[in-house]
């Protein structure tokens, strides 16, 4: 994890995306090749297990394949071509054998697409802490009163229990479509250097589908080499996931200005500042939530690709999808982190309703004289208790009480429930409910 | 459809997405809310009746209810104050009960999905006509052979209907993803000012499901007011089929060159030079293939909205939202043409095949010779047969016949097919079969 | 200005790129061509009479020429045809002369290069807005103290006025680069079917220079046609300006909630909610920063422009270069009408000070101590008046003077400094004197 | 390098962007702040001494820093705490005047400005040599006719050293956007915790200003904490610049085509196709004119920076700026390569432009006849001769002579004209001349 990066992946996803694990792949799918092909009378058995037994992922040099991959353009001929020199090394005339009848996207995408199932099972992890820590905050907090607040601004009151199962709903949703991108680009890439698997003959279909169950993989039924759109799905799919992450982190930052002060992440210091308490892993979301569209645009913008195997466009496909997975994984780490730290003060919720001196009730007040003396006079007094309200320092309640208009239509009940805020809750807990009670 | 708009859009999508049409969506979102309010026993039936009765789409001023919006960024507040005008001239006591409990997101969001579902109609007809298009062509194609090309260099040949299966299976699995998206975000918002329907008292559930019912939505469980994954994925998968599209348009455009001339779409003139006949349905696609990634990344980037109704983060969406779906349709529609309208050359693409002097078998070399001398011998004889091809203007075939290790180690009928391309194809036909008979 | 455009243009803009505003620059450039071809004797006087006197662009049916554009990619095709006919009506032979040498590309650009010299002027009239406006601001309140924010957290004191001075400063920078990008952009594009004007044989750098003379264009030296970096590089300018006018309507709308209340655009109502004043400028504002970007990206993707015309490459950037300027100018109308309206309330901002209790002042504290004390003794002491104050309900400043380490460091003035944030301003005026006396 | 970027940057642009490099400019920050201190009289010079001896980045343990980065949202915190732990060791009162008066974002912005000059200079000696090569290529080159190419189709012929003029043209004009944009991102970033410089007092500005000179950077007047558009200018021209090197890449691929064959960078070869030459560095010059666009995108949707230090906003750059920056060295070695390897065939270019038939000079017939016989029946002759010439298999001009108007009207001089693309070039020369002649 470089210091660039540091807020921009994870230490677990790093070690997914490193080069000992990419190398690893590359080597899993020469070996399970090579292992099938021998099966199947391709390559002498021998040469299945020499490559199996000289194929150590950690032998190669990372650095000098990166660095030989400018000139081909690809990883694959310089990991091929070490490969190669270590079995011939062992067994001369396996090294025959290596890469029998694939090309360099075979190897790349399913590697790749191997790397994709460690990325999976780090990513859900994750989301399982999120999704249950929110379920426990949308579970404690349905009686927890407070403000809503639409363009930033105050309107009629809320549970904190509704927010947090709005959440919920949100990121299971969205889990769920990622979960499904990941499981669709489970599949092998395996066509040779045309997409025809032409250099195995007659053999095509039978290897391509035992080197799919030898990799855990499915098979895709035909090579999809110039047709990416499950990986663009899946870079998609991490888009929109970031974004409702990056939405619980707005709501807790906002939350968590000392004017505001309803919940707080754990937080962390400040190099300058010894009283602070930052939003740290707020900071970490947003960061992602703006850098991922980003990524989804780079990697949608290569999808028509040229022939057979693009030029650039496949080439273009690598890095972005990295950074895609590992910027999702580090919001997800971060809000999960949110989510189990969360703090919140019930209290300064009800304070700051109660700071709005009922204002807020206005549209309530609205529903209760309209039936009664139509919209124009309800409209006016209302206005009317407002400029009252604020100019002479008492409540909405109050100020409308002193209305006369107002005082003849309406009980004095009604009156006492604009500071209520219980009274004008409307379906809160009910779909707060509903949202709880959904299938993940 | 305005000039700046003529290749980003259709004249049945500029349609879909009308101020007409707008209007006619936001009004039958309120006439349907008075109506069930009125069954309800919420407002009076005669209120519901009179709002049914005055609600004209066509009488609403657009322009002036456009230009009004600036004030309150949304379209909602002057047309409700319009449309609640025209109810009052009718029946006076009726206007009090127009929007009754409903806020701007409802109206505004309510009425673009119903945008939407007249979208998905139009988009999927066009789909159809390129799916069957592109099964007519890998149908008739299987047989077709032609040069496969990566990164744009010649490779071992494949088939011209494999190609088409490609493009057809993508777009099909890539249509089915946009299909459910339209399906899903194919839901009611009915949330009220704070999304708890508070105005509404206990009835907030039983008005949200029968409008759901009435206006033939999808009920959520719950407003989704901030919650726009639905939204973002349909916007995503516009992404991806665009590009799944454009990567058609590219392989045409690509093979529709003079110097290739192997298929070419009906295309258009040129205002200068006669002669001409160009790719004017790929250059459409192209350019919404450039074009919906950047709207895809405005989109996601909107996700984080700030608590229970955004500052700005909603407000992005819109025109972004249409700008997708219509560059999308403008995409689809020219795709139908191109392949509608797609001449295929089998001729030249034998021709073209032939005019690589047979270097690209350089690999079918390869693996005739690997298991009989060796690669490195292998390698030698091939290079060495390549280099006499391109000096002495032989075919790479009759070359390597005049190595004399090539000539030791095959017999005489490998060489011959050196030159014959269908003895070289592998699981194309394999591909194209599975391909085809997978259900759409 | 369609309503679902509403929020993304302005009426002056939308004027700008009208159909009626194009076909103007398209005829302007198809009569400039033939004065300046007249003059030179290369067509007839007489024709050339006869095209300007024809030339009307309100007698062009834009729909028409829309609605063809599909079929051949370029609204100049059905454009020429329809002004030749025109002309051909008046006088028969000077319609063979309408567009000699002249290709799609070339009138198209040029129009659209006109009417961004149109965009120009009303951005600049709203830039001066916000400029005055912020200058005022930035003026009148160097004295007018409040928190900073880091984070969203409260950090020591600021002025207002040095916050104004940085939006201007900012402001004014990055209008100037959007002013060169225009200014760079102003150049002629005139090139015939390959780039050469072969059609003008010996003629056309002659009527090349003379023809960006009569338009009141720069003559770029050659055409460029398939060189879009000037383009590219004032959509980015749009970009980074926006971004900029961002950061105004963010502060703003921060600043404008109920919890922080320090300073308020007129902002606009409600639908539902009688009380409230939203940020309506600032919703626009942030919503044009979250779409250009996206804009931005789709331009530059469009970069790689194939040849001596793209497929697809040119055709996307219409739209896309006019929805950037568009969203742009949204944003700066906007943003002026935040900043001519914006109040101030120094009080407020004086009470959030207050309310801190001080704690914003411990690294004051730390700053006092360290020379005495060292680093750790006075970490300790200021941690444990920061606890003490929050347990205690104290002012950070007196629970300090509490703690023994401290009280026996420092002087007692020393203290009464920790709750006069006029103490703590370090170089605030400074800086805003300095940002003031830039040359805009 | 990785190998998940090993196409995404350079081996110089990895070490420009290490970890060691980032600490050393951090440290270098850290030293030259305690040294402007110590001279200033702030902190004792032997403080000073002890710090700049102490500050020795390979001392300090990267990937601790990185790893504890998380917790707090910035490196700057754990970097400081290991910077101070190691000043302690070696003189224990100094300690306490590390980082004095400043600010995490401080110390990181300003790293990352004094990276940005060394990426500058790795840039601009790719830059020279792409420049040179073009211009040799622009000189030897005039005389050289090929076809231009209009969406991808043959149009009347150019010459190649236009071309390569064009592409020089542009690249230089956005190279020296870039260096400027480099060269105005070239400033100090120092404002302490509040953008005030509070904690050093009176001392603030003259801190600031010997700091920025210590350390050969310009004083930008006040810091800029969140106000980021400079970087956004510079990332911004990275797109820019990248999607002209594009342009460059994209013609050379299509160039490069067997069946083109008109010009070739040095490429690459293939895993499984002995025969293959790839535009390896095309695909690398491509490959980042995809991405950088939606990098340029995340960067500008961050500009909206909240108050004086933004949450995410601020934390969103970092890696997004360094990817752009290395993606463009990546795209400039690249392209470096593709201009020094390049060969072109001036024959295939002739045989080429023969190959059509002379069609491509449909557009001079037509300049040749509208003058003699009106645009209608010029028309006609030249569709009867183009018609002609394609099913009898003769060329455009024996075709056009056989056409009796044609015959009529012409002299039969300018039918031979129609084979001799030297006689149809216009201005090619005067352009291609005049774009040499630029200043760079």
């Amino acid at each position: 994890m470089s210091l660039f990066d540091s807020l921009a992946t994870t230490r677990a996803l790093t070690d997914v995306f490193s080069d000992r694990a990419l190398l690893g792949r590359m080597v899993q799918f020469e070996v399970a090749l090579a292992r099938v092909q021998g099966r199947l009378g391709l390559i002498p058995a021998s040469a299945a297990e020499a490559i199996a037994a000289a194929a150590d992922p950690d032998a190669l040099d990372a650095a000098a394949i990166a660095a030989a991959s400018v000139g081909t353009a690809t990883m694959a001929i310089p990991f091929v071509e070490a490969l190669r020199r270590r079995v011939r090394d062992a067994q001369p005339a396996a090294a025959d054998h290596v890469h029998w009848g694939a090309t360099s996207q075979d190897v790349v995408d399913t590697a790749v697409v191997l790397c994709l199932t460690s990325a999976r099972a780090v990513l859900e992890a994750d989301h399982r802490r999120v999704a249950t820590g929110l379920a426990r905050l949308a579970d404690e907090h349905g009686g927890t009163v407070m403000l809503a607040r639409t363009l930033l601004q105050p309107a009629p009151p809320t549970t904190f229990g509704l927010k947090a199962a709005g959440w919920l709903d949100a990121e299971s949703r969205s889990w769920r479509r990622l979960a499904q991108a990941f499981d669709a680009s489970r599949v092998l890439q395996f066509g040779g250097g045309s997409g025809t698997l032409a250099a195995l003959g007659a053999h095509g279909i039978a290897v391509s589908s035992a080197l799919a169950s030898e990799l855990g993989l499915d098979d895709p039924g035909a090579p999809w080499h110039s047709h990416r759109d499950r990986f663009a799905t899946l870079v998609a799919a991490c888009g929109v996931y970031t974004g409702v992450l990056g939405k619980i982190a707005r709501d807790v930052s906002l939350l968590m200005q000392e004017e505001v002060g309803e919940a707080a992440e754990r937080g962390g210091g400040s190099s300058t500042l010894p009283h602070k308490r930052n939003p740290s892993s707020c900071a970490i979301v947003l960061a992602a939530a703006l850098r991922v569209p980003g990524l989804v645009a780079a990697f949608l913008a290569a999808l028509p690709q040229e022939h057979e195997r693009g030029v650039g466009t496949w080439h273009a496909e690598c890095a972005t999808l990295r950074d895609a997975v590992q910027t999702t994984g580090a919001a997800l780490a971060a809000t999960a982190t949110i989510v189990e730290t969360l703090t919140v003060d019930g209290d300064r919720m009800r304070q700051n309703l109660a700071a709005t001196g009922g204002a807020i009730f206005a549209e309530r007040a609205m529903v209760l004289l309209v039936p009664k003396i139509g919209r124009d006079a309800a409209a006016a007094a209302v206005a009317d208790a407002i400029r009252a309200a604020r100019t002479e320092g008492r409540t909405f309640g109050d100020a409308l009480a002193a209305n006369p208009t107002a005082a003849a239509a309406l009980r004095p009940e009604d009156f006492s429930t604009l500071a209520t805020p219980e009274a004008y809750l409307g379906s809160a807990e009910a779909f707060r409910r509903r949202l709880l009670s959904r299938p993940d």
